[in-house]
């Protein structure tokens, strides 16, 4: 994506990074410390390298922030514009979503959690919960759709029915470590069946 | 429960504090700013009364976050007590304590939220966190239980099956507000319905 940058002199040996993987550090020491709480003195530490070459890639962490809750919103919504999400029953559509959403916070984990704790502080995560409340609608319209086709409960009230869903889903990211040897389909699996068949044996 | 303290000097008709209700600020305080971002001072500015006030009632900020977790811990070890949660059929005991851990969660919501955000960097932080696993370990061996009856399929992964059931429980405090008009029992309805039956109509 972007020209790996220049070693800092005296740390040869000592990799570079491309935006990427600057990227990736940023995100595990916004997790750890809360964006608020880091400052680039931080984020230059925990690279190894000096601030001016983060600023080499990005004007500030807002930038990193910015790029980060993309990259997560990104996934998601092309979640929602599958064939598989776009056309059949909006209960199988609805389906669909839920597993493809578990797929994108196993695959983009620090990015998802970095997502959802954002409370909204600045203009760059004001922006990113704007999305976020966009991409709850779509759900909440493929809920609506599926209660009026008959395939949920018409007591279940579609936004309600819709914060469930998405509480659980997003719960996943407390504790789910892909490290751990359960991969996003079998998670997906137990999720999914819970969501829409229940625990119960009838 | 304590003697209410002394109004300071010159802020004649601030109320005074008795210690829950100094409390009740404290964690407000604590959820607002995290743990680690209130100072004593942050919670003498807010609750308009000096430090020395607030030394009154507690040695320091640790044993008001423990007051505070506490409570929530005391509250839902409680519902795990309860005629309905310890006899009867596995899944009903299951189900039981997932209705009363939702109207712990409703009546005491921002010492359940403080709980539920710890992360375990003091003394008081990892005591809590050993009294939540003792109580994902209760629920484990119920759903484990309701399993071994066959009301819940042998397919399920009790741990697994236990996070998803307390991650969609836990998930409700990053949206419930009372104040919205949804009550407690109605949302432990549409909870427990979606958990034990799903959301499909069959």
């Amino acid at each position: 994506m972007a020209a790996p940058i220049a070693r800092p002199a005296g740390k040869v040996g000592r990799p570079g990074y491309d935006l990427d993987s600057l990227l990736a550090v940023a995100v595990t020491v916004f997790n750890q410390r809360g964006y608020d709480g880091t400052s680039m003195e931080h984020l230059a530490a925990k690279l190894g390298i000096s601030k001016s070459s983060i600023y080499h890639h990005v004007p500030g962490k807002s930038e990193l922030l910015r790029l980060a809750v993309d990259r997560a919103l990104d996934a998601l919504f092309a979640a929602t514009e599958q064939p598989d999400t776009t056309t059949g029953p909006a209960i199988d559509r609805l389906e669909n979503l839920v597993r493809r959403s578990i797929h994108v916070l196993v695959a983009e984990l620090p990015y998802v959690t970095l997502l959802l704790r954002i409370r909204g502080n600045t203009t760059v995560e004001r922006r990113a919960l704007t999305r976020r409340r966009e991409f709850d609608h779509i759900v909440g319209e493929l809920v609506q759709a599926a209660s009026d086709e008959g395939s949920i409960s018409a007591d279940a009230d579609p936004d309600l029915t819709s914060r469930l869903i998405f509480g659980t889903v997003n719960s996943l990211i407390e504790w789910y470590r892909p490290s751990r040897g359960l991969g996003a389909e079998d998670l997906a699996d137990a999720v999914v069946k819970m969501i829409f068949d229940g625990l119960r044996v009838s």
